[in-house]
């Protein structure tokens, strides 16, 4: 079923990927929208554009947006990557208001070429505590660009959609192999070697892996561990 | 009176100028922030480094953000500037989301500078028409970030202060023109020459004029007109 378009927030990790492929198998158009922050795990772009390419996307920008300018985050500065499972609080990898600069670029060109739909992978299940990823977040944005849009007090309504916002990291990567999403393309490391190897040990490759142990399906990606 | 640190968005335009000097009056060390976004009329820059420096601030930065990316707006496309009062709708100088961004990087830097106090120059009484000025956008975009941040979900409040809000701009140059903002550093127009002179007949110098022959004072800026 044709659905117009959709602009799909695309890191290049398992959950965006996931994402992307719902938002095809649901008809959309895609327009895949990924950043280049100054992330230290910046291979995460090679990831974007391979499963862009793989999925199928009517067009994929890649925006510089350079958040070390302030620093704030043990993603773009030089603070060491905690291994999973050490804090009960928001860690240090937290990058400040990033999902909502994405989310707010991903509004501006969905204005832009004429949509209301927009696709984030966020997830409060399996996740890192994030603030940013939570319903109530989501919620709050979209009422926000009710607001602040032409769309929006032109009387149309915003759509966030979150497919995996309450799925476990296992019933994700069940729900993407359904559909054909290609794991072996993506990246969740945020402590990768140069090459590009996943440390296994971080918060991010945690969750991965313990989802695919739970999913009964071994990761196709490399681990140095 | 102290009162601890504040991002301040700051254009180079008369609002902003007069919002910053708001800020220090009120005894805010001012973090400014200003964005190279691809708009074309760009000389406001220029004017944002003086102002930043005649008013004084703790730091200035200027992001680079690039929203030609998609464009949608006669500010950053190759769209003719309307001259002033030709719309009843919100006009083509609109750029989608533009003040969202803006204030999602000023929320970000304020968590890594740890404030919660933003300012931004927004009006709606003698203003563009841009839904993005309006309180109801502010108040939901402060709802936002108490839930998508760090700070809000450790409880503290979020500011963002808009001082300019339901002034007239004559009322703004006046309440400007006693804290000492100096308007000749200031840049208004959407149109400018290549030198940087001011059209006189855009919205934005429109706005401008009227506010400063409703003062009774001389705008001492140049127009081609």
């Amino acid at each position: 079923m044709k659905q117009g378009k959709a602009v799909v927030l695309l890191s290049g990790g398992l959950d965006s990927a996931t994402c992307l492929g719902i938002a095809r198998r649901d008809g959309f158009a895609c327009y895949a929208l990924s950043f280049n922050y100054g992330q230290r795990h910046n291979c995460e772009l090679d990831a974007a554009r391979a499963i862009a390419q793989n999925i199928g996307v009517a067009e994929h920008v890649t925006a510089n947006i350079d958040l070390r300018l302030w620093g704030g985050s043990a993603l773009t500065d030089d603070i060491r990557v905690p291994n999973a499972g050490t804090a009960d609080s928001i860690p240090v990898t937290y990058v400040p208001a990033r999902n909502l600069i994405f989310l707010a670029f991903a509004a501006s060109w969905a204005e832009a070429i004429g949509t209301t739909n927009i696709f984030i992978g966020v997830n409060s299940l399996d996740y890192s505590g994030y603030p940013d990823c939570r319903p109530q977040f989501i919620t709050a944005f979209q009422q926000c660009i009710t607001c602040g849009t032409r769309a929006g007090n032109e009387g149309q309504q915003w759509h966030i959609h979150t497919p995996l916002q309450h799925l476990s990291k296992a019933e994700i990567i069940t729900a993407g192999l359904q559909i054909g999403v290609n794991y072996s393309l993506t990246h969740s490391c945020y402590n990768p070697t140069p090459a590009g190897i996943a440390c296994g040990k971080c918060d991010s490759c945690s969750l991965r892996l313990k989802g695919f142990k739970e999913a009964g399906i071994v990761d196709p990606i490399r681990y140095i561990i």
